[in-house]
């Protein structure tokens, strides 16, 4: 019988958002927008669309209590661990496997934990189709975002024609899909009307996606034979990811299949949607003052800063004389950076990973 | 008897020093620079010049316990705290009653209690030979600090014909104060070579000043023999403080008396001075790492930031992507300053103390 499954990928480690966002509580578990965590808003956001026993959580090992405390409505067996991180990939296949086990003829959606799309209502629509087009026809899915600015930080999607409609959506052929691109290139992709923003969002038949793992990355397929063997054979889950996920490929989804196979169309989506990639993207989703500063907890600006995303609680945060700055404080560490320098924040927290005195930040 | 006393003004609130600097343990209560209190060390520099019961420190009434608790080896009853600020000529005012008290024919120096001077020798050299001047006629002493930079900051001496000179150091008339020049002024000060900056250390004989202030605030010298008279009666110091202090007239030594009187005289002294006004003025106290920055404390600096004062202890504080700041973090405010607009910091600590919410941390 075909049925629907969701699941959601919640295993990275935001390290964009340290000081905030830390290994045991990263960014999705957190309320970076808005008073609930991202992953419990990402799972509320599903509510009406599947029973809450079809939707999965993949995450990793030293994240699954949090999982289980910020969402749970979840079902314990539902929430899954890699014992390593191995990219999308490999995460792709864990889902397909876990899905298989409970129907092989299931349909499910991968979506990341960690975005923000207010419209409940229109994500249903669109979801719907997708997997419309996901059940009827031996293809992966993909929602493209209508892009609404020349974004550099997102991959696209070089819309093909479109091949049918499904309850008001286009169901669109994927001419092939595009990294980052400069602003310049981005503004050419918005003008041509032709590009949607990447969102990581895939929609498949089980049997499909195990057919496209086993076409373009034969090793990492068998690799997951193996583990489906052993549960076969009575092994326990737990033992089986332990003892073979660590030797899987390590590769994007993207990379891996999106890129490669001819098989995969898009819905184009026009809700709002953010992935919420980094500090400064929090203040689209917060009111600024006349000044542009944003501010949560106790913050004093004097007059002539602009700007500044700053996060503190009690503790008061007092700028003089700054202009677009991130500060963000919490109970052990606090980052001060500029606001278009967000992205190195990633190297600043890799550098802590590298010094025994700070590992205890990460 | 002629006797050598010394009167440490202490009672500053070190608004430019905040988050760090608090109303009940402000700047000179802190080791700013240096490992001991700024006052601790103002006390100990005059160890060899007189003895320690000849020390005085006029504090308020809510440093008074801190200022015995850094500095154990003043005579309690030497620490005396105005029941609220009137100022320095009150203060002044009050020196001159204190030493009067123990001896009619003393001869005191007031000294700020938060000023760096390394080279304790050439301290006591030039001091001395203050005191020498003092000592022999009816003048106003005032130690000149021979300028090193054309700094905006302090207000000026205008040196005179050289009078006497006194164990090797020159005794010189005083043409005139000046206040705090721009930068062009200070500029032509230091190329003419008669400027020097006003470091706020005078000494004279009880009676010199008593004089004086007599001449030039009159309102406020008969404000002072109140309290004499209210003493001598039997009432309490600390009565007779609160009963009349408040009264006195709120106007500094230098526009009160110095800027008018005509017996003032300079020594200039070339020793290293700092009167450490503010958070970058620690850098001259510090060695910067490369890029300039001087830190205390947690603190990484991802590449590429240049110029930063950080201040913290175990909480780490992390930089990206910025230049030209300060950053003091304490247990329950954290400040981001401009380099260049840390004089604003005080506006801050007035707007706070005007807001119930944050005079918490004043």
């Amino acid at each position: 019988m075909i049925e629907r499954y969701i699941v959601i990928m919640a295993g990275g480690k935001g390290e964009r958002f340290w000081p905030q966002s830390r290994l045991r509580r990263p960014k999705q578990l957190l309320p970076i927008v808005g008073d609930s965590s991202m992953l419990n808003q990402t799972v509320e956001r599903l509510s009406g669309f599947v029973p809450i026993e079809n939707v999965f959580v993949l995450t990793n090992s030293v994240q699954r209590d949090a999982v289980l405390d910020v969402c749970p409505q979840l079902l314990k067996e539902n929430v899954v661990a890699e014992p390593v991180g191995r990219d999308t990939a490999a995460a792709v296949a864990l889902a397909t496997f876990l899905i298989k086990q409970r129907n092989p003829e299931g349909v499910f959606a991968i979506l990341p934990a960690d975005h923000i799309i207010y419209d409940q209502d229109a994500f249903h629509s669109v979801l719907n189709s997708a997997f419309g087009a996901a059940e009827k026809n031996d293809v992966l899915v993909t929602i493209g975002i209508v892009p609404t600015e020349p974004a550099t930080g997102y991959g696209y999607i070089h819309q093909g024609e479109e091949i049918e409609r499904i309850e008001g959506h286009s169901i669109c052929r994927v001419e092939r899909f595009v990294e980052k691109p400069d602003l310049e290139t981005a503004k050419g992709y918005v003008s041509s009307m032709e590009y949607l923003w990447n969102g990581g969002m895939f929609i498949w038949q089980v049997n499909a996606i195990e057919q496209a793992l086993k076409s373009h990355v034969p090793e990492l397929y068998s690799g997951f034979l193996e583990i489906e063997q052993e549960v076969k054979a009575g092994t326990s889950l737990l033992k089986a990811l332990a003892d073979f996920f660590p030797e899987l490929q390590k590769i994007s989804i993207d990379y891996a299949v999106m890129e490669k196979a001819d098989n995969v169309v898009t819905v184009p989506a026009n809700f709002d949607w953010d992935d919420v990639g980094e500090w400064g993207a929090i203040v689209r989703h917060s009111t600024a003052d006349s000044d542009g500063n944003t501010t949560k907890g106790s913050v004093v600006i004097e007059e002539g800063s602009h700007n500044l995303v700053i996060s503190s609680d009690e503790h008061l945060i007092a700028l003089v004389g700054v202009d677009d700055l991130i500060v963000v404080r919490t109970a052990d560490a606090t980052l001060v950076c500029r606001r278009s320098d967000s992205q190195k924040i990633k190297n600043l927290v890799e550098r802590l990973g590298k010094d025994e005195k700070y590992k205890k930040f990460l």
